[in-house]
């Protein structure tokens, strides 16, 4: 008993249901068994409703859970682009999406577990201390109980803090990391890491010691590690998810979702 | 007591929060304190999150209940041009739409009480079984709680009694009937009753009397009338409500929201 | 110079331009060597301005005349739901399509060739002489040198006639045909030819014979016969219009736009 | 004819087809006779095929000349929210909105005259040099002889001036200026002109004497002058267009279209 509460525990998301209408993305059905959280698109950046039905199915299958992952309004732009919103236009938008998918959800005799922005708002949010609260408050409004997902030294996580809203810290072990713990950025070579072996040992690394070594050496304190970002949309990124799974079960992790134990 | 239990009940609905961005429609704060059920549109044929927000803090503000107003999504038609859907579209597009209205419920500490079909979906799911019960099965999946509107003779109603989910009968005052049941074509000279007094005249018969009028002086049985429809959406509309509300209160019936009674 | 005159024309055609911002569909590269005309979707049903410039772009550069390919506004369906719109609507949403691809057209130094309506416009049109009257009358607004694309025993090729309009009959060498003329429903076995010696050598035969052997041995005189629509969405599409080329120029017809002949 | 040579010109424009389905803004009627150039929305932030239809058959019954007012695609922001878009992405944003009000322009027989961007698209181009660019390129792709709309020390200007596109100066009467030329933010007080008088004359001295006293009293150099913009979504906005029309001839000005002197 003592031991198993010191089991290290670890969850791992992944952003599904991006397709829409007849555009096809993802390999939700290949990825969905090795992942223990689902950020569902909401209809805004894509999503349907009948991608959204589908996919929470296939979530309750493999007993993965759901969560919202509202974006802006901005399909042609996949959600990506910077767009310049009120807080209260926000927090709508966060209400709005969070809400079409719990009744998904529902329909399914399922909770939502989290809320994950998506793209441009949730990178717009770690570092906009407005556009943080006014996500958080979108959350906190539908449901006082969901998790949000946000990554370290973000907003987001400062703001949930002060309305009581779990926060899950999101790790990305495909990414290269700055010293100060931001990401580098995609346009910089070697942000992304393509070595299967590397970045399972990175993720591995990540739980069990709540670091990981920044591209100018120096080892970037985490804090806190509770899910780690996975990728669903070719065949790599699946093979990559089974293996991370694999290697974080023999490594003694266990792979719950978050809600679980944050 | 006895008294109290036979005294007559109506209630009155209203489209609501039918404004889209800086498109402003209907005068949603002059006519809300004289109705008892809002329908508020849920972004597909107009009203965007922001509108949703605002239109529900004014319902709760005058203590009417809301309710969702699902539409088809196009905007450009206002949901009032047919769109030829499968039953699984419609019953996911109910729920998405459902569920976006219940969250902006909730973050107002609000329950919603109905739903309430828009437009084309509202006239085809009157007369095609198929689209009736991808409504009525959108609704109950989100809440079998909630109370679905439509007029008498609706395939809608026949499916909601079959899952059990209860139906709030709508009639139209300002509107002529056929001796069927049906409303007279608004292409028809003398399918709306423009004269205020007239109209609050049959408002009053259908809820006592339980029939009306049709064009053709035959007297059509209404079985059951729980709401009476009104517009909000000009100043004369307004002024309507407020007379009619008042003669149905002059005439010893009471308006309140349809959740208590039916 | 009477032998040229006497050779066999025909052009191939193929629906391109289908991505929309992230949503990549069909393989545009790959089927562009071996297609004479191609269809450009022009942003209602799917096809964003980057992926129009592209695509016609990409045309120019393989000598491959472009067209529009207006549809419904329907992007979730992709243009295939029938909606039902009034006779101007139709009109005014073909002027504006067709107008924003000839920009595009313009802005590569091109003329636009010709317009086929998209999915269920295409659909409707054929059998509705309103809705026939409406594509044609959008297309001859902008320019009444463009060429319509529709099939035989068309209410769109009638109205044109009337107007003036060239018309482009298109055949499916990939589909059943019924006896009438039309074409078998997809919901029917055999509706879909797989083989694709036999697509082939119909085609050889629709070209040469200006007739095809229906689903129940009759054979239907297809009058004219301009081009034929191909499929580029994957691989054994690609391939399939690869040889289809092959075939037609080594039966001595000569594939080439349908602008040049018609 | 040498009195006529010198006669001062300006042009009065409004942005017009402001609609969208059964959305209605602005007095569009009541407007148009004032006005000299009609600045019609695309369909991204407002108006659809049929408003613009409706609006390019109004402008040329009064004779008034049309251009194209493209918008960031932001219907629920009315295209006024700033959006992070690539110079590629607003170029083609560009020739598709201009392409598609010209196919209306065409189909009544008449030439489109300029274009002039809309909202925040407008607002970022006078100040970026790089959307600058990507809206002169779009424009002068689809065709080099449209005048593109823009303000005094403007990147646009700076741009088109190098590519050879000819550029109309706007001014504001109705909006105090800073001292170096840019408006006062709607933000502070006394940014927006209420006085018709005023106003009017602030109109009058902008053509007359190529300037205009700033907020502060200094006295800002306009350079040129070729357009003056006003509203025409309100009553007040109309009688304002009516008078400035009126005050401008009396003070010996020839109110005409800008492709007219430009």
């Amino acid at each position: 008993m003592e031991k198993n509460r010191l089991k290290l525990k670890v969850d791992i998301n992944c952003d599904l249901g991006e397709s829409y209408g007849l555009f096809k993305v993802g390999r939700d059905e290949e990825v969905m068994p090795y992942i223990t959280s689902a950020n569902v698109a909401c209809g805004f950046h894509t999503g349907d409703p009948m991608v959204m039905a589908k996919t929470v199915r296939l979530a309750k299958q493999y007993n993965v859970a759901v969560g919202a992952h509202p974006g802006f309004l901005d399909l042609v732009g996949f959600g990506r682009r910077e767009m310049k919103l009120s807080k209260e236009e926000v927090t709508n938008l966060v209400i709005y999406q969070v809400g079409a998918l719990q009744a998904f959800a529902k329909s399914f005799g399922m909770e939502l577990q989290h809320v994950k922005p998506h793209g441009a708002l949730y990178n717009m949010a770690v570092n906009d201390a407005t556009l943080a609260k006014a996500v958080v408050e979108g959350v906190a409004a539908v449901d006082s109980r969901l998790i949000v997902f946000t990554q370290i030294k973000s907003k987001v996580a400062e703001v949930a803090a002060k309305v009581g809203l779990r926060v899950a810290f999101e790790v990305f072990a495909e990414r290269a990391y700055n010293s100060n713990g931001s990401l580098v950025s995609r346009l910089i070579a070697g942000s992304v890491i393509e070595d299967p072996m590397t970045v399972t040992e990175r993720a591995v690394r990540m739980v069990r010691e709540k670091n990981v070594v920044a591209m100018d050496g120096k080892v970037v304190d985490l804090d806190e590690v509770h899910t780690i970002c996975v990728h669903g949309d070719n065949l790599k990124a699946v093979e990559l998810a089974k293996n991370l799974r694999k290697k974080l079960e023999k490594a003694g992790i266990e792979v719950v979702s978050v809600g679980k134990f944050v």
